[in-house]
């Protein structure tokens, strides 16, 4: 008999995995509470974008789906980043030809919804799941609906009901952190028909405590968002008013303030939303597993959100094939395997902020990128920059935090003697001899 | 008109918490979900005793109660560490005249809860809190019940449910962390109508990846608390039936074996728990605050959880009475300034877990615990022990645990060079010279 699979949550990670597991023929139940989105006008004040990059590729890929999600994509080859006179320098985010993609969730959610229901899987949209019975593996949704399942799938976000479930039993560790900093999303129109800026390109705006940045969408629109903390002298709960924000701008935007003509009334009609960092353990009880934000939501400074939730599919998949599909032992291998990855990520995520918002403006920073970039070309098997190994390749999470500490240990160290007397050979040795000694060093877990 | 002050929770810090601003003035309404302890007999097989020391009888002292308390202790000097052998060894906490005190948890709360009667509070037990809403202060009961107040304080311990309430909100950071190990309880009873082994002392069987202790209680009984992996070869999971039980007694604790006649019933018969440390912040939304384990739950290990409890109280009435009581700033005031504590006393927490169970039978920490013990015979107002900067002072614990991380640098230092060299003048003088160096150096405050 087929084995049923009850996955609670049909956003991009819960979609995703439906197609997944249908091809490998199994029984899927696919569960959301909100709306068909297909049938509710996306809100065009939030039209969040994302960056999917190398690791969400190669999910839609292994499921022979990417050519679907391709022309739903905007190539951004690097930052621009943008000074407080509007003077502009070009950060290629790694060699000629990588490139992020910038995608509208709204648009790529629907595109694998109808790609999921194309391969015979039905959605129940407004099924809120209610309870987890995690003994004999059974959702109970409003009404008192009940269904058992051979496995659940929890891709249920960042506010998973599913995980909440698990944080009443003994012994599951978990953390929600919110940082200091929100985001407040502002539309930029088009100009004269066409993009109001370069469109293949990241756009930042780096100004030490706060940041603005902007990715294009296909309408001709960029949505920008400014991060912002939420108190003190500069920050949401100071800056109301309309003088203020037009001075605000002014000061520190100049050029945005002059490619969005509404921009005052944009900024107090949207919201400023919270950003966090959540981390539990085990990811899973029983036949009961987490996946993608349900288990480990990151802050979106590394672009990797998205994208580690798609690895999270195809890894997952990848685990429980070679395992024979025994739901019993899956949970408890893949929660382990992976976990050490998503901390990773997460710390990453966190440290990148102060990197966008600070660190790109400045001269030891740019010296850093250039001596790497050189590096990368004098030795290109053996030096991969840290941004690289997490954005265009595949090579665990924690691992590529681990290989970019001891980079920029070794950086450090020859930028202190000066970089004249550097030979990049002797860099590489040194990167090469710290890769090896501390290899045994295993990440604390959390 | 006076203030009218709603608290959640009559365990040790809701009832001296009631005491203390009862003594102010205030119009107190203590509520409690479970019944009057009086009336309902405490189980004899978890006859938890905790170890009252001298931030926990400062505060009781403070509000002039200290002298009820008094005769429920039991003075421990310091540690009598067993070997696998039986062999003693004797290490005191502090001087001459310095101790802890075994106390049982039940009598000491219902002591207070007799104190808080004495002066005029009664509590509204089997009053579960169902609700609070912060908004206009109030809180709500199973049946509608509800009642507005001038601020709440929530001290319903670790499972609390005001912070539950506030985990609902957005920006409240959150964090529940299980340790890999659970605890048991064994009861030791007397022999030939005495103590079974000496009573002024906590007695210690350091095992490395494991331990027993023993702390006495006053009817000559010894409540022995085997902490232990959960999982694992040598685990809670692992040894289960009678002969494993008695044989690994017999290898590990050949003299507890003789001291329970019982002891495998009672290991079949008595729960493992398991233990965490919980963090959260703020601790506070506009009138309700948190204290005690509500806020800041942390393991047993350093024997401070009830006495940092009811440093929350002395310092959190010193404040407020210097604040003249406002309400609306004394919440977000405390929470600030006693969260770095807070987050210092879960780490050294955690920390003391390794030396008890590990540490103290090394040869290494002996030879450092003689070193520091003649230092402060040497320069007894320059070089306090960590161990007594925490148990027998009321420096903030942020600062104990600066000025010991000092310490330790220092001694690993010198202990390096050889300790035939050192000069106890010279190590002080390394210790005041980066004592005032990293003075300035705040703690993360989690």
């Amino acid at each position: 008999m087929t084995d049923k699979i009850g996955i609670v949550g049909a956003g991009l990670v819960g979609s995703l995995l439906g197609i997944s597991l249908k091809q490998k023929g199994f029984d899927i139940s696919l569960f959301e509470k909100r709306k068909d989105p297909r049938k509710t006008k996306i809100h065009e004040g939030r039209s969040i974008n994302l960056a999917l990059s190398r690791r969400g590729i190669l999910a839609l890929q292994a499921v022979n789906i990417f050519d679907k999600i391709e022309p739903l994509l905007i190539p951004m080859k690097g930052r621009m980043v943008h000074d407080v006179k509007g003077e502009l320098t070009f950060q290629p985010y790694g060699n000629e030809g990588q490139h992020i993609n910038s995608v509208s969730r709204g648009r790529l959610n629907q595109t694998l919804i109808e790609e999921l229901e194309k391969s015979g899987v039905l959605i129940n949209f407004e099924h809120k799941c209610e309870r987890v019975n995690f003994e004999d593996s059974t959702l109970e949704f409003l009404h008192g609906k009940k269904e058992k399942f051979d496995a659940i799938l929890g891709t249920d976000g960042a506010f998973s009901v599913v995980r909440k479930q698990m944080q009443q039993l003994d012994r599951f560790s978990f953390s929600q952190h919110y940082i200091d900093h929100g985001y407040k999303e502002l539309n930029m129109p088009p100009l004269n028909d066409d993009f109001a800026m370069k469109p293949n390109y990241l756009h930042i705006w780096p100004r030490g405590s706060f940041m603005l940045i902007a990715l294009p969408n296909q309408d001709k629109t960029f949505t920008c968002t400014l991060f912002f903390p939420f108190e003190g002298d500069i920050s949401f709960n100071s800056l109301i008013d309309k003088d203020g924000i037009l001075s605000f701008f002014d000061s520190y935007f100049p050029d945005v303030l002059s490619l969005i003509p509404d921009l005052e009334e944009q900024y107090q009609k949207n919201p400023a939303s919270s950003l966090m960092t959540i981390k539990s353990c085990p990811w899973h009880k029983n036949r009961t597993l987490l996946l993608g934000d349900a288990s480990h939501a990151i802050v979106p400074f590394y672009g990797q959100g998205m994208n580690a939730g798609f690895e999270d599919v195809r890894l997952f998949v990848e685990m429980a094939e070679k395992m024979n599909w025994e739901w019993q032992s899956i949970p408890p291998a893949f929660s382990s395997a992976r976990k050490p990855d998503a901390d990773a990520i997460a710390e990453l995520a966190l440290n990148n902020f102060i990197e966008m918002r600070d660190h790109v403006g400045e001269a030891d920073f740019l010296k850093r990128k250039e001596l790497e970039a050189k590096l990368q070309d004098a030795h290109p098997e053996e030096w991969i920059p840290l941004y690289s190994m997490v954005t265009f390749s595949d090579l665990s999470y924690s691992e590529a935090l681990r290989l970019g500490k001891i980079q920029q240990k070794v950086l450090d160290g020859f930028l202190d003697e000066g970089s004249d007397k550097c030979s990049y050979d002797k860099i590489i040795d040194r990167f090469n001899t710290l890769k090896k000694r501390e290899s045994n060093i295993n990440f604390p877990s959390r």
